[in-house]
């Protein structure tokens, strides 16, 4: 566990303090104070919490004047989060946390020596988000939170899960929980409140307001985490209701407020949230794209796990459909990128039409009717119940794909509005086109593209980011710089509100053809039709 | 207890909160803040506490977007204290505390309206220091600070006491404690230590450090005081073992860091602490006096209290004696200034001579033997057994003398050091003369000019400022730019060291006559003599 020892860029520094003399008065505390500003250049004042006086003087005269300091910074600047021993062979760890809604997942970082990400990674653990219990979802959690009970209920379900896996964690690294003394967080704007115990009722009732924008950090024992009491508790700002920290901290990750060429980043899910720009300007939305993208429309719609259905093919000559499922179990449901290869596929051997309804006479055998009114009463079978896991068909219902072509209709009609009307600029002037969030690693662009879900860009525009938001939250572990990206970040983003958008609802119309009413905006799938 | 709310210099604010539309995502913390930054001009940042967001939103909304902010100030500037309804008719209160070893004064400020000090100052509560249940001297109770367990004792002690006594105070003003939400505590380096629970040994081992200069404020309940848990508890700075925030906070009292002509700062006790300076430059030092000053040598010797001896005088052509008593009740014993007078009497009547050595043949049969060697053996006899109230002679003896010529030379020399040998003042140049602390403000000027004590300046230029370390207190309960001043007041003072300064040792030897070796100091004694 021990190595090199990175004092300059670290939140964590062994200090010589000054032995005291007669004639020089200055006091213990602020004796260590100057070697401090001395590492922290162009820092000018420290703040060094008076609970940590308490047994300063004894401390420094039994490790000799030398003593480990643990750094933090909030909106004031740096501060003094602890004063321990300076024993290189116990040392200090940082805690990444991606607190999202179904799942939370934690990396521990060394504080004491210069790591890599990549490296790091395997010290990681996930967990499903205790409130779970309480609701699946972001809306059912926060109205369990409309009162004091329910919002200490959630508050503790998140924070006691936490403690168990960080422990556990620790124990599997051969770390003291008490080891741990930073905990960045990154979530959505909900999850944000409700693991800091913030009212958050009003984050879902017009006009969208949250509580705070910019937490201040909390001491671990403020939140009653088990960690260093003293340790320190980050959480990712958020820029509004709907753009929350776990986006701010996919921004640092991919580096969107460094690039020279206007870039993307998209965060797709039932919420797409997407924010474009360079170095110079940051523009931010988030709309509802429904739950189609993440698997939760229909009865085999599903989240990833074992036998669930990823990759879709049909074969345009035979029609013949291949399937390949999560694991290679039975298929037992679809996923939402699953969902999308599906419809993908379905328009382009033409077994639907490019308003999204099923063509029975080229979908053959597979069109069967379930019911429903008029042009909904048909479905598709992509696995037979003598082939699938569960014993039944595994079917795509016309509503299903009705709810899919909303979907991807919302999320073209927001990239456009925030690209072509906002940003002013085209779809191919964009340089890199970042997929952010677990569910958008699993889409394959040239689906979404073929559905015009995605925008017509080269293939090798798109990348996936992966979790972009637990990745942000270790940068700020490894480098104490990110602090003033993060407040750059946060300052310099322009949130355009969709709700109020007339635009979007004009464009949105156009978006619910396959691929789109105007084709010109996707040669690419035209070509191939 | 309402009044004309005053906005603009104080710790509470009434502020208006701009109402949130769509289309502008600010949350309610950041909201709060933009009004109240133009409430403090000049400030670009403010602290609020992330516990503050738990119920801000339905509090804003309750109170129709308005609310009362509780400010306070650290090293890193402005943060929000508390948020509380915005209801006149309950207003806020702070605390100012003179710390004192043996006495604590208490003073009820209201924080929502102009007032002067002299109204408040009937709000006031004094008490004995409960440590000294533990020790009655600053020593001991640092020796019993030694384990953990004797610094906690000793804290829990006086905080007790305080908030029992702040309890009282505030019933008796029909105050909620809860209103007090700020605490402005001046106490020296050593109380300061105990009370904050911070070690204090090596307070008093070479080279005498303390462990913080400056304190940074501490929550109500953190201390665990019985006000506001919220509210904010500072400590006036110190700037050295034995220079501590009392005195800062009677510098700031008598306003030495604004004069344009040098003025000094004296209180006198058995440690005497000086300062002298003005709006350019300020040193200070302390030095042990002894103590006679105190009346803490001899038998006879005590703090006042009903039938102390506090004016003595005798007439020179008859020798008769004339004692005054406090409250005038039968003599019981002689306080520190009463044995200043006494001293002064009998130099100028010749019964002590210029060695401060009894005269036998002029004092007559005042004089009597008591044992002792020499010189030492005499005494005297101020009251006779038959008048006093102890129904015991009232002695000085030759012994008690001795000692008091010790401490007066000591103290004059202090002031020599600090004046001429640092400041390279005269002490004619000085334009002020402030006596601070409580046993200060009983000394009569000119019976300690007759003993050489202090210098022989004009009587009009020294003033007494009474307990200018709970005035201090108060200033800065009143005046929030009061923190700028103790800033500039601890940063600018230069601080000598008397322990290694040989020149006060060669000082010493010439103070110990009376009035002094070099006569020509004291024109206006010997011109009575």
């Amino acid at each position: 566990m021990s190595g090199k020892i990175n004092n300059s860029q670290s939140y964590v520094k062994y200090i010589e303090v000054p032995v005291p003399v007669l004639g020089n008065n200055i006091a213990d505390v602020e004796r260590l104070k100057a070697p401090l500003l001395k590492e922290l250049k162009g820092v000018d004042n420290i703040f060094v919490p008076t609970g940590l006086a308490v047994n300063l003087p004894s401390k420094l005269r039994k490790w000799g004047n030398r003593i480990k300091v643990v750094l933090f910074r909030d909106s004031r600047g740096w501060f003094v989060v602890d004063l321990l021993e300076p024993d290189p062979d116990k040392p200090l760890f940082g805690l990444a946390v991606d607190l999202g809604t179904t799942r939370i997942v934690l990396r521990l970082v060394n504080l004491e020596i210069s790591t890599n990400i990549s490296s790091a990674s395997c010290h990681e653990t996930a967990f499903d988000n205790p409130q779970v219990k309480v609701a699946p979802d972001v809306l059912a959690r926060i109205h369990h939170a409309g009162t004091e009970k329910g919002r200490s209920e959630l508050q503790d379900l998140v924070i006691e899960g936490l403690s168990n896996n960080i422990n556990i964690l620790c124990r599997k690294q051969g770390v003291e929980p008490k080891q741990v003394v930073l905990l960045t967080v990154a979530g959505n704007s909900a999850m944000t409140h409700l693991f800091l115990g913030i009212e958050s009722s009003f984050l879902i009732r017009e006009p969208y307001i949250p509580a705070v924008n910019a937490p201040e950090p909390v001491t671990a024992s403020e939140l009653g985490i088990g960690i260093n009491p003293r340790g320190m508790v980050y959480m990712f700002p958020n820029i509004g209701s709907y753009f929350g920290g776990d986006l701010i901290s996919g921004i640092l990750f991919a580096g969107l407020n460094k690039k020279e060429n206007p870039c993307i980043m998209v965060d797709v899910g039932t919420n797409a949230e997407v924010v474009v720009g360079n170095r110079d300007w940051l523009i931010a939305c988030a709309g509802a794209a429904g739950p189609a993208l993440e698997g939760g429309v229909s009865d085999m719609g599903m989240t990833a796990k074992p036998g669930v259905i990823d990759t879709v093919k049909i074969d345009r000559e035979t029609g013949k459909v291949d399937i390949h499922t999560i694991d290679e179990k039975s298929p037992i449901g679809i996923c939402g990128s699953g969902m999308i290869d599906l419809a993908a596929q379905l328009f382009l051997s033409g077994m639907v039409d490019i308003r999204g309804k099923f063509v029975p006479s080229v979908c053959g055998s597979r069109y069967i009717e379930v019911g429903g009114e008029g042009e909904n009463r048909g479905a598709f079978c992509l696995v037979k119940a003598s082939e699938s896991g569960t014993g039944k068909d595994i079917l795509l219902t016309q509503i299903d794909m009705n709810s899919l072509t909303s979907s991807k209709a919302a999320m073209y009609s927001i990239l456009q509005v925030i690209v072509e009307k906002t940003a002013g600029l085209e779809f191919s002037e964009l340089a890199k086109f970042y997929v952010a969030g677990t569910f958008g690693s699993f889409i394959k662009p040239v689906s979404a593209i073929s559905i015009g879900m995605l925008p017509d860009i080269p293939l090798d525009r798109f990348e996936v980011l992966g979790n972009s938001s637990l990745e942000g939250a270790s940068r700020l572990l490894m480098d104490p710089n990110a602090f003033d990206e993060i407040e750059k970040i946060r300052h310099g983003i322009t949130y355009i509100e969709l709700n109020v958008n007339q635009e979007f609802m004009n464009i949105f119309s156009g978006s619910k053809f396959y691929p789109h009413t105007d084709i010109s905006r996707f040669p690419s799938v035209i070509s191939k039709c």
